[in-house]
C-alpha cells in the first residue's frame, strides 16, 4: 500500500437530532480522551509482565487484588475496596507430561492437565490410547476403552463463521469427556485443544467431574500433536504415558476488587460494568481477561478526566474466580442482594482485547430495539452490531437475581481461540489501538445506558 | 472466558426474498469452501517464507513471478500469462546506518533508507541535527537548516479513529519531506516513521525528489528512536552520523501475473480483481500485499472448486510495482485499452489480511446504493460496511481510463500501520481465520457483481 486510496471505514457518522450530536460529541471526547491519554496498555503491561498468570489461591492472585485495588483508586474512584470471596484452590503441581510410544519410536506430546481435574499419582498413568471423535463414537467403543487412554479427537468445526459457536460445538468433550470416558472404565484422558490454531499449544480449561464415576487424570493437547497421533492411531497401536500432578488444596480467601463512582442523581441505583482478574496458569491471561479488567479501568479513568458526572453511581469490578468457580460472581450478586442495592444495568468484557464489532445484549425485545437506536452512534468507532444475545459469566448471577438487562462486549471472534487457555495468552498478542478502541466502545454505552436507561 | 454466554455477532442473516435466498446460500458455500479447504495460508507461507521480500528489480520479483503464474494454474486459471512491463529498478545497496552522537554518548539508531532515496555516498553524512514537527516549522527555521540534518517528528494522529487517516494526515513528511529540506540547504533528513506502533522498527516506503533541488538522502526511523531523539533535543546539541547506500540501476522488465476464467454470457466483458505482487525489501510482504495476492487466487480457486461458471470473464491480476512505480498497473490498463477490451469493475485488496469490514467504493451515489442493498448478505461474514469513497492503487489507472466502478477491500485498519513497509510484516503477524474471512468476502462481492452488474 503506497499512498491513500482507501477510506470510508469509521468516517460516517449520522446524527440526526440534537440529543444525539451531543452524544455524538461527547463519545468522540471518550475516544480523544483514551486514545490520547489511555492507561489501558500500561496497565495491562504491568498486570501481565510483573504479576502474570494469577490463577485462584495462587500467590499472583493475591498480587493481583492489590495492583487492581491500587491501579483502582489511581484510576480515580470515589471509593474502592475488596470484596472477600472464598475461592476454591486447584493447583498444577508442576509440569504436564506426556509421551506417545508407537513399536520402537517415542515422541513428547505437548499436553496440558485440565482445569479443575486430578492428578496420575507420581509414577504416571501408561495406556494403550483409543481414540474417538464423539460421545456417540465412544459409547460404540465402550467395550474397547476399559483400561485404556481415550483420546478425543473432536475438530473445531472452520465452518462456523464465529470460532465462538465452534467452541460451544466442541467444549463438551472438555467438560464432560473425562467423567464420560470414566464411565466405561477408562484410566485417563487426552483431548483435542479447543482451537482453530495453527501452532502446537495446549489449551487449558475447566472440566467438570459427574461424581457417579472415577476422577479420571484429563490433559489437552496441542492441534499439531493430535493430527499426528491420530494419523498413527489410523493403523499403529499407540501407548501412551501420561504424569499430571495436579490437586485440589482447601478453599482459600479470594477478593473482588470494587471501585465505585457515585451518581449524581441516583446515587443508589447501580450500573455494573467489569472483567476477571483471575486467569489460567500457562501464561499471562492477557485476552482472558487481562484486557477486561484493563478496558474497566479504563472506563473510569475517562470518565473522572473528563469530568463526567454518572447520573447513577456506576460499580467497576475485577471479579475472582472466573475460570474456576465463578464464586466472585455470586459473591458479588449474593451482597447485592443482601444489602437491598438496586441494580439497573450490567456490562461484561470477557472475549479478549480485539477491535470491535459490538455488544450482546440479554434482554427483552423492547430493550434491544433501544439499544439498536444507538448504533449509529457506536459505529463510527466500530462497535455498532448491537444483537439480541451474550453477557458474561459473571455478571450472570447479578443478572438472574435481579432479572436486569446485561451485555457482553464483542470484539471480533476470530484470533480469540488461538491464545484462550494457552501459553501464548501474552501482553505481546494484544494490539495497544484495538484494546483502546473497545474500553472507547464500552464507556460510550454505559454513558449512553446512565443517561438514557435501557 | 470460561462457557458461552457470548454469541450474535455474524449469526443473523436476513433474507427477505428468494434471489437474495439464493444468494445467501451460495455465499454461504463459498465460505465453507474457503474455510474447509482454503489454500490462501499455505500459498502465502510459500509467498513469504520462500521467496521473502520483493521489490521490483530484484531477483525475488522474477522468482514471485514464476511461482504466481503456477500458482495461478494451480488455483485453475482457464488461462494464466505474464504480462510485461518495464520496472524501476532501486537498490537499497546494504545495510542501513545512523549514530547519534550527543556530547561523549553515542547511541546507534533504528533507521531505514526510504525507498527511491539516493544514498549517502561511502563516507556517510555527520551533520547536526534541526528537528521541526511541520513544514510550517521548517519554513520557519529556514535559516538554521543549511549543512544540517532536517528530523521530521510529525506524530501519527491518535485521535483519528482509522489509522488510514493517520497516514494521510502525515504521510507528506515522508513523500515530500526531503526536497522541502533541500530548498532550504539540509544534506539529510531523518523522518518519523508512518506508525502508532509500540515498537521501534523503521517503516521505509517512497519518497518523491522535486527535481527543482538537490536529491538528499532520506531515511525513516524507529518511533523509540525518534522520541528518544526529540527529547534530547529539547536542550542538547546531537549530531547524527548517517550512511545510506541505495541508488537506482537501469530500468529492468518486471510482469503482471494474469488468470483467467471465462465468461459464460459475456466472456469479452471482464471483472479485474487483484493485489499487487512486489513488496518493500526489509521484511516479507505479508499483509502488504501477500495477502492480497493469496485472496485473489483463492477465489479463483474457490470458484473453480464450487463449478460457479460467471456471466463475464474474471481476471485475477497479480500486480507489478505498486510500491515505487505503479507500472504495473499502468501497463494493465494501457493494454486493455490498446486491445479495446470491455471492463466493468475491478476490486483491489491492498489494506492487509485483517478481518473484514466491508468495501469502499469509487463510484457514482446510485451505485454505491446498489451495492449498499448486498449489504445483509456480506454482514454475516463481517464485511457489511458498503461505503462511498475508495479503490486501490494498481486500478486506479484502469478505472480513469474507463470510468468504470471500483472498489477496494477494508479489512479492519487498527493493525496494518503496525507492519506496514516494516521488517515486522512477516507470516506470523497474519492470523489465517482472518485472511480467508477477506476472501470469502471479496469472492461474495465478485460473484453479486458478475451476476447482478453495478
Amino acid at each position: 500500500m503506497r499512498t491513500l486510496l482507501l477510506a470510508g471505514i469509521f468516517l460516517s457518522m449520522i446524527i440526526p437530532g440534537f440529543a444525539q450530536q451531543e452524544d455524538s460529541i461527547f463519545i468522540k471526547r471518550i475516544s480523544d480522551e483514551i486514545f490520547s491519554n489511555g492507561k489501558a496498555y500500561d496497565n495491562l503491561r504491568d498486570l501481565t509482565k510483573k504479576i502474570g498468570g494469577r490463577l485462584s489461591g495462587s500467590p499472583q492472585m493475591v498480587k493481583a487484588e492489590q495492583w487492581g485495588l491500587k491501579t483502582m483508586q489511581l484510576s480515580g474512584a470515589d471509593k474502592a475496596w475488596l470484596q472477600e470471596c472464598k475461592v476454591p484452590h486447584w493447583v498444577r503441581g508442576g509440569k504436564d507430561q506426556a509421551i506417545a510410544t508407537e513399536s520402537k519410536m517415542k515422541k513428547n506430546l505437548n499436553v496440558l492437565a485440565l482445569g479443575n481435574s486430578m492428578g496420575t499419582g507420581a509414577k504416571g498413568i501408561t495406556a494403550d490410547v483409543v481414540m474417538v471423535e464423539s460421545f456417540q463414537e465412544l459409547d460404540a467403543k465402550r467395550d474397547q476403552v476399559k483400561g485404556k487412554i481415550v483420546f478425543y479427537n473432536y475438530k473445531f468445526n472452520p465452518t462456523f463463521i464465529s470460532p465462538f459457536q465452534a467452541y460451544v460445538d466442541a467444549v463438551k468433550y472438555r467438560g464432560g469427556g473425562a467423567s464420560q470416558a470414566a464411565k466405561y472404565g477408562a484410566k485417563a484422558v487426552i483431548v483435542r485443544s479447543m482451537s482453530h490454531s495453527t501452532d502446537n499449544y495446549p489449551h487449558t480449561g475447566s472440566l467438570r467431574y459427574d461424581s457417579a464415576y472415577a476422577k479420571i487424570p484429563a490433559v489437552a493437547i496441542g492441534l499439531k500433536d493430535a493430527d499426528w497421533l491420530s494419523e498413527e492411531l489410523k493403523n499403529k497401536n499407540v501407548s501412551v504415558y501420561v504424569k499430571t500432578n495436579a490437586k485440589f488444596l482447601p478453599d482459600t480467601t479470594g477478593h473482588n476488587v470494587i471501585g465505585e463512582l457515585t451518581g449524581s442523581e441516583f446515587p443508589d441505583q447501580y450500573i455494573t460494568v467489569g472483567g476477571h482478574l483471575d486467569s489460567w496458569d500457562p501464561a499471562e491471561g492477557a485476552h482472558d481477561d487481562g484486557t477486561g479488567v484493563v478496558q474497566t479501568m479504563e472506563i473510569l479513568r475517562a470518565f473522572k478526566a473528563l469530568g463526567y458526572k454518572p447520573r447513577h453511581s456506576i460499580r467497576f469490578v475485577l471479579f475472582a474466580n472466573e475460570e474456576n468457580g465463578l464464586r466472585g460472581g455470586n459473591k458479588y450478586a449474593e451482597e447485592a442482594k443482601s444489602k437491598n442495592e438496586k441494580h439497573i444495568f450490567a456490562l461484561e468484557s470477557d472475549a479478549g482485547g480485539f477491535t470491535p464489532r459490538g455488544f450482546g445484549f440479554n434482554a427483552t425485545d423492547e430493550q434491544v430495539k433501544k439499544a439498536q437506536a444507538w448504533s449509529t452512534l457506536l459505529a463510527p468507532y466500530g462497535g455498532g452490531d448491537l444483537s439480541k444475545g451474550g453477557d458474561g459469566a459473571d455478571i450472570g448471577p447479578l443478572e438472574r437475581a435481579y432479572g436486569i438487562p446485561a451485555a457482553g462486549f464483542l470484539p471480533d471472534p476470530q484470533r480469540y481461540f488461538d491464545y484462550h487457555h494457552a501459553a501464548n495468552d501474552v501482553f505481546e498478542n494484544v494490539n495497544k489501538r484495538e484494546l483502546e478502541l473497545g474500553a472507547i466502545n464500552m464507556a460510550a454505552l454505559i454513558y449512553l445506558v446512565d443517561k438514557y436507561g435501557l
